[in-house]
């Protein structure tokens, strides 16, 4: 069992999946400044593990508040949501998750609960919804599984993984449920630059379970496609618009063009806290631009000239008409999917 | 000037393009079968440069035969021959150039020169065939540079470059006519993973050259055509079929995919020898799969884990739907290819 994060009293314990396939690291993130630091840099990613992550970091910097009054607490708690909410823009996981903290710190406030008492909570809170994402993936793995066919080769793209979420994983998680459904499924990963958390956490999580992975460089999705090689297409998402476009790792939009191409279903499975009703459609995501330097060196060695233009947006939008169908734990979702996922959501 | 490579007495001077950017090093290549390794390792690439190289790999083999009777000297010149016809699968221009050496083997044999008289020969054809191709591919920039508009910003993949050809190159050579003539040119370049011929030879060269380059991953070109970025696609060929089906570095038909989507158009540069009206379509060109180690490690650093299954195809077919023509030295055919790509051949 894969152990992405994990609440300690010392405080967050996440693998560093930076260093991943080569070193096994788990360091302690004891503030939430060092939590903030992790999702930033990338130690721990992905769109659930990320939320997680982040309600962890609300309850770890609630609990070391040194505060003189209930005042001085809430300004410090506030500035904590803010500080976690500027790590990473695209993910809506990141505010759902910060949001869901602040709204159980308000509710236990009017409650009349002390602080060391609300920030108990804020701590239950906080591994609960680790354990939930878990239990989330496992409902999407079964409600996901029945569209992978026995014998499939399914393509995927980053890593929608056990290390991306709590546990289980969402594009991972469905294929995982379908090998225990006892389907015969192997998996192609691209291998996802610039990060390559393809090659670097998709190949070794599934290697570890003996799913069979055969690792493509982003550019040959195409070709084996077009040579009847793939079956399906799963990947996770960021963020989904009210509309169904859908906000995931870049290159995703070029594996669902290529998928319609070829005409093989393109499946996304997320967690309904991915849909964002608020945001009407994919050109309303905030696209996040990273450094420079994960286009132009991978561990330290550099690949391309100096004094060049460098762009690494870290996620595209994929329009509703490349999406088969919308894989969360309370159902699958199609076309029309403004209808769809408002039922979805709404039917709690 | 980019030297990619030249005849000297000594032997083949080439640059090393396994070591660009960061060190522009000119070893000599003194024998055919050092010709044959720099071909095979990809000190040298691209198709024209290829060809060039194995011309005059040819040239130096035969110079260096010891052989007692003209029958030794065939039978050694046959296995040069054999050789360097073995190192790479795909490009077809390797082929066209060794066959033209065989046949003016056979012509000055029949005409009963010495094998001195011969190699001396083999060597000037060697060496006029280097400066034909940069004939070639000044006269596809001249015939390309219309196509592209005056404030383009054009998408390449791989490297079509001087790099690729004995200089100024097929798909740059293209872009550097269109800036000679005036336009305003600035260029996208994908990585062009596992090898970065992208990242590494067109951002160095075009660079060198003072023409605008922003460097992505493969995986976001669609992103940015999507965005309305890119105005065009001009890419090299290792092979055209009869039919107009493009084989060329693995990408380009993602690439070719993903323009015909967003309504980009997608061209082709290659001199008449990439045109191989013996393939009748894409379907009958070998694609060469290469090492493992070139997706699981950069410059000795190992991106993936160990135990899982690698795939490394070096080239794709791009079906010719999706090519919207293809610029030569004597020309530019448009679909029904079968048909303009014949006359141009033929067109001598």
């Amino acid at each position: 069992m894969i152990k992405t994060l994990e609440w300690t009293d010392e405080g967050v314990v996440m693998i560093d999946q930076r260093l991943l396939p080569t070193e096994e690291v788990y360091p302690i993130f004891k503030t939430y400044e060092e939590v903030a630091y992790a999702i930033k840099e990338m130690v721990v990613r992905g769109a659930p593990a990320i939320g997680v992550a982040a309600a962890m970091g609300v309850a770890l910097g609630a609990r070391n508040i040194t505060a003189k009054d209930a005042a001085q607490f809430e300004q410090q708690f506030q500035l904590i949501c803010e500080v976690l909410a500027g790590t990473r823009p695209t993910a809506v996981n990141l505010f759902w998750a910060i949001e869901r903290m602040k709204t159980l710190y308000e509710k236990l406030k009017s409650e009349g609960l002390s602080l060391a008492e609300i920030c108990v909570r804020l701590i239950e809170e906080a591994k609960h919804m680790h354990e939930e994402d878990v239990s989330i993936n496992k409902a999407m793995g079964t409600n996901g599984a029945t569209l992978i066919p026995d014998g499939a080769t399914v393509l995927t793209h980053c890593n929608a993984g056990a290390l991306a979420t709590a546990g289980y994983g969402t594009a991972l998680g469905v294929i995982r449920a379908a090998v225990e459904a006892g389907k015969k499924v192997a998996v192609y990963a691209d291998e996802t630059r610039p990060f390559l958390q393809g090659a670097r956490l998709t190949a070794w999580e599934l290697h570890k379970d003996n799913i069979p992975v055969t690792l493509i460089t982003d550019n040959m999705a195409g070709h084996f496609m077009k040579a009847g090689k793939l079956d399906c297409v799963v990947v996770g998402a960021d963020r989904i618009a009210a509309n169904g476009d859908v906000a995931n790792k870049i290159g995703t939009y070029s594996v669902a063009v290529l998928a319609k191409e070829n005409n093989i279903p393109f499946y996304v499975a997320a967690p309904i806290s991915t849909i964002d009703l608020n945001t009407k459609t994919g050109d309303d995501i905030p696209i996040e631009e990273r450094p420079q330097t994960e286009v132009t060196h991978v561990k330290g060695t550099q690949l391309s000239p100096e004094g060049i233009t460098i762009a690494n947006p870290a996620f595209d939008v994929t329009p509703n008409r490349y999406v088969t169908a919308i894989i969360t734990e309370r159902g699958v979702a199609r076309a029309p999917y403004t209808e769809s996922l408002q039922a979805l959501v709404q039917g709690a």
